[in-house]
């Protein structure tokens, strides 16, 4: 079972599972109206290449609308996705919080939890994602901690008392991500990381390749792994 | 925030949670495709009575098809939901599983999960729901050990850390639990715990007191429930 948003680490996690592991995955996406929704159809198209046995992408909509005044990840939120280098110089000010706007609430537990029920339907043992707690924005949900207390958890909520959460890049830089996945045959031409496409008129078509906007976190983390692994970054930026 | 079925236990935490503790709740509920989505009117009923400061229904059909194949509760699956007296058999007789297909994988967590977001949203600090140990159908979700370990991962899991999963019916039995209730002013003609209406012609209609097979376990503990408190049963049984 393979938490997969279309993203650089949760394909690479994918691979993993898919080729190293050699597992027949069963790949799970959500659509809860985040900006980035393009994301969407990169994972349907990731989850072909590394023959899923099935891949679900559970409508959460209702999530999205929930959130909205608590994140700035989400379509429905009249917060802004901050600019990546605005925020390192308030950070470095003391003028903004640790965990920044795009933390969602609780978004890994509900998603592990969702996994979690499929994962014992199919008779899955193993709940692979790709959270990671070296190159990424401080959300509390992407702790080491975090992984052990749900996978803790989630071995007394079910019948199947042997679940094992598998986040193999969380110690790892977003520079050794991007070396693994390549070694194993990802495309991240037809990955996404950016929070905020519609930010540059991307349409958020889901059978193109996506456009990112070149200034969030997030694709500032892109930018500075694909240089760091010294390799050629595919990724369209607008900026 | 409290987790809130339109049943006869969720009832009652709602009433501690507004009443005891003089909360002002959110009650939030869940559309999974159950066999008694009726509960979801009496829920609605009651989320008015005790004067929730808002009562939200997640659509989670999607949940009731993916878990279709393993559990009996859902209006989508094939299988049939067990008739308590000859399950009570079966089990002398070590011909049945001790825990029943009445069982949802994983259903407290993704919901336990989903009142995580919304409370860290609202600054709900407490989540209350109505699991109980002792009459109960061996759920291995409904269990202390589940809860405090739920409670664990919840402070790692958000911006908040001092997350409490209040389950304070855990220890009751379930006369105990209706005398609780009816001296907080719950009206127990308006829940239901019958898992599958539809089986005695019920139509389902949300505005109307539910009607019960009086067959299945849930019917059973109920009705032993009102036994043991020694009070007149409200319930419309078919059976």
């Amino acid at each position: 079972m393979v938490l997969l948003s279309g993203g650089l680490d949760s394909t690479t996690v994918l691979a993993i599972a898919a080729r190293e592991a050699g597992q027949r995955v069963h790949a799970l996406s959500f659509a809860y109206g985040q900006r980035h929704a393009l994301e969407l159809g990169c994972a349907a198209r990731q989850a072909r290449r590394f023959d899923a046995a099935a891949h679900e992408v559970v409508d959460l909509s209702h999530l999205g609308r929930l959130v909205a005044p608590a994140t700035s990840l989400v379509a429905a939120s009249e917060l802004a996705v901050p600019d990546a280098e605005a925020r390192q110089r308030q950070l470095e000010r003391g003028e903004a919080e640790a965990i920044p706007s795009t933390y969602v609430p609780a978004r890994n537990t509900l998603f592990l939890s969702y996994a979690l029920a499929w994962a014992e339907v199919v008779g899955a043992r193993d709940i692979w994602l790709g959270v990671n707690a070296v190159d990424y924005s401080g959300y509390p949900d992407c702790r080491p901690e975090f992984v052990a207390a749900f996978e803790a958890m989630a071995r007394l909520a079910t019948k199947a008392t042997d679940v094992r959460v598998r986040a193999p890049l969380i110690d790892l830089e977003k520079g050794a991500i991007i070396e693994r996945g390549l070694g194993l045959g990802v495309d991240y031409g037809d990955t996404t990381s950016c929070y905020d496409p519609s930010s540059v008129g991307e349409p958020g078509s889901a059978d193109e390749r996506p456009l990112a906007c070149g200034r969030c976190e997030s694709c500032m983390l892109r930018r500075q792994g694909f240089a760091a692994a010294g390799v050629e970054d595919p990724t369209r930026y607008a900026d």
